[in-house]
């Protein structure tokens, strides 16, 4: 292994957050993103000698650079409010759960006012039934944010590496909406805190196994954060299905600052890692000085929430892939819900990160 | 009882759909909206002297004017397209039930495709997660728009009143999109019919105790079909939540030619049926030569959908308050949902609409 180790930033809140199940088509599913992924990961990264580093708290400046106040208010509020409504009493649901959607079509051209009721606002900032909110939801997400902002904040003060073991994921959190797992995006939050360091440019790289809607959206009209990501191709029927198309390449002054590279299902090791490495180039080349990696290990192939078919040495070979690129590089944690192999995944990766700084 | 009789429209395929649960807030609940509706209504108007007509196929152009062709093909393959599916093998789900919205805190800006597969193409179509689609739900929807056209035809060869005995209700179903136990929006399929038989201001006025917002949305930016409803409050945490506020009027042409007038929970006859009259001289004034009326009974004090308290004799007196407008008047069904008092209270209104117009 590499000579070159990372802090790694963790928080024992992430482990707050218990959303017990997803709904997914009306049916209670038993969720993937569990709390137990923190201490997985932690062990792995623990044994591969990694120093470990509890976030301390930071202000909400940078969050509220990333996302609407009306977003950061309903999570901080929602379990609450959720707890003094009827809704464990009349149908047993104890967890904030969507149901009604201010979609295009519902709308169609009507003013709209924001529900009174926390089951009807839900669906103002969910975008999906699957992500669930309940008490320690928000503590988890803002201690998840905590860690990302350490980590940017360590690289500010020197480090080359810092890895943020964020929990719940982020990637999915658009500037005012949730979904797919991500409440807060953690992201998006190291990008900006670099940019507040002086970064003029900053490239967010995503290697997770679904394409980084929130993030793509945060930056999708910005050309001082660079978004590129590989993922399983959402035109094949994979989250998040709208978006993620390799056509998507920004708007206005973004234009050209974020790229999709969309990934057959069953893709392995030799088009994820060329992807990968055309991304890396893309980013050295424009004049990025300050990269977050996305790093999601769901698409290995073991992992349950994906049909990509990466190995550990793929994960290891992209980290030294966009190591190689020099730029001092904070690394957020996403997805990757294979418990057994979840933590050997990142070390395998950060590992390679750290062999292609040194 | 009045000697005017109506001729009552129906079809045995309105009994088809059978959407089985309303999944809210991730809970699986009995739905209300369930066929046996149809007989009780059926029942009650032939027991109150009314004519039976079973409603012949009417062709789709009408219908085209109302709404989307996608979301026509939408809903008349979803079933079809959900059987082929893994759904109920995976998760035991043979309804179409959606789980992702392309809202907007979802999309945020990125360009938006639409999804390949069915369990995320739903969300583009339906807004909420209670009004599910299986074997026999287009049938059953497409049954009850002929329901309207021909009582609208009747109405056109001369009938004062006619009444369309439609199910699934129709008005919140939007141009593009369908909820709240909506699929087709019968009542704008009836206005429409009758703007096509030369009538150059239709009006429609909603009694259900929701508001009609998929009605108002269809029309809200035109002048030749007015819309007026009476429902309960959504400002106080009902159906549709974030439409149906007294300061939405219509919007372009159409400014002043929507009025909602919302009513506070537990609101009995009394104001209720001021609303009514203040609705039905608007539209008399206005120069309307045709009136469809949205019969929902479900403001019934006795209905599990609505905390409103209209009783029979109110419901009598409203069809005796539209009826006085002396327009010639297509009835179409709406919501209403306690099986017990259901006929009875469409018969009092037929009896009091046909009182108001003898």
């Amino acid at each position: 292994m590499s000579q070159l180790t990372a802090p790694v930033v963790w928080s024992p809140a992430t482990r707050e957050h218990d959303p017990r199940h997803e709904i997914w088509v009306g049916v209670a599913t038993q969720g993937t993103e569990v709390a137990t992924r923190v201490d997985v990961i932690l062990q792995a990264l623990r044994d591969a000698g990694h120093r470990l580093v509890e976030a301390p708290g930071h202000g909400d400046d940078v969050l509220r650079q990333v996302h609407d106040g009306e977003l950061l208010e309903f999570l901080a509020t929602a379990a609450e409010r959720w707890a003094a409504g009827p809704y464990a009493e009349l149908v047993g649901q104890d967890r904030v759960v969507p149901y009604l959607f201010p979609t295009p079509a519902m709308t169609a051209g009507l003013p709209v006012r924001r529900p009174v009721s926390v089951h009807a606002d839900a669906g103002r900032f969910a975008y999906d039934t699957m992500t669930l909110v309940g008490p320690g939801t928000w503590e988890a997400a803002r201690a998840a944010v905590d860690c990302a902002l350490e980590a940017a904040a360590l690289v500010g003060a020197g480090e080359r590496l810092a890895y943020a073991l964020c929990r719940p994921p982020g990637h999915h959190a658009t500037p005012a909406g949730f979904g797919g797992s991500c409440y807060l995006n953690n992201a998006a939050v190291a990008a900006e805190a670099l940019r507040g360091q002086g970064h003029e440019r900053v490239a967010v790289v995503d290697i997770d196994a679904h394409q980084g809607n929130g993030t793509a959206a945060i930056f999708y009209d910005r050309a001082d954060v660079l978004y590129g990501s590989v993922h399983v191709d959402p035109g094949a029927g994979w989250f998040p299905h709208v978006v993620g198309y390799a056509d998507e390449t920004g708007v206005g002054p973004g234009v050209g600052a974020t790229r999709n590279v969309p990934l057959a299902a069953g893709t392995g090791d030799g088009p994820w890692l060329a992807a990968v490495g055309d991304l890396a180039a893309w980013v050295a080349q424009a004049g990025c000085t300050a990269l977050v990696v996305s790093l999601g290990v769901d698409a290995a192939a073991d992992d349950p929430e994906s049909p990509l078919l990466v190995t550990h040495d793929g994960y290891r070979g992209a980290g030294t892939v966009l190591g190689h690129t020099g730029l001092p590089s904070v690394v957020v944690q996403e997805g990757g819900y294979h418990l057994p192999s979840l933590g050997t995944l990142v070390a395998a990766y950060l590992d390679g990160h750290a062999d292609g700084l040194s």
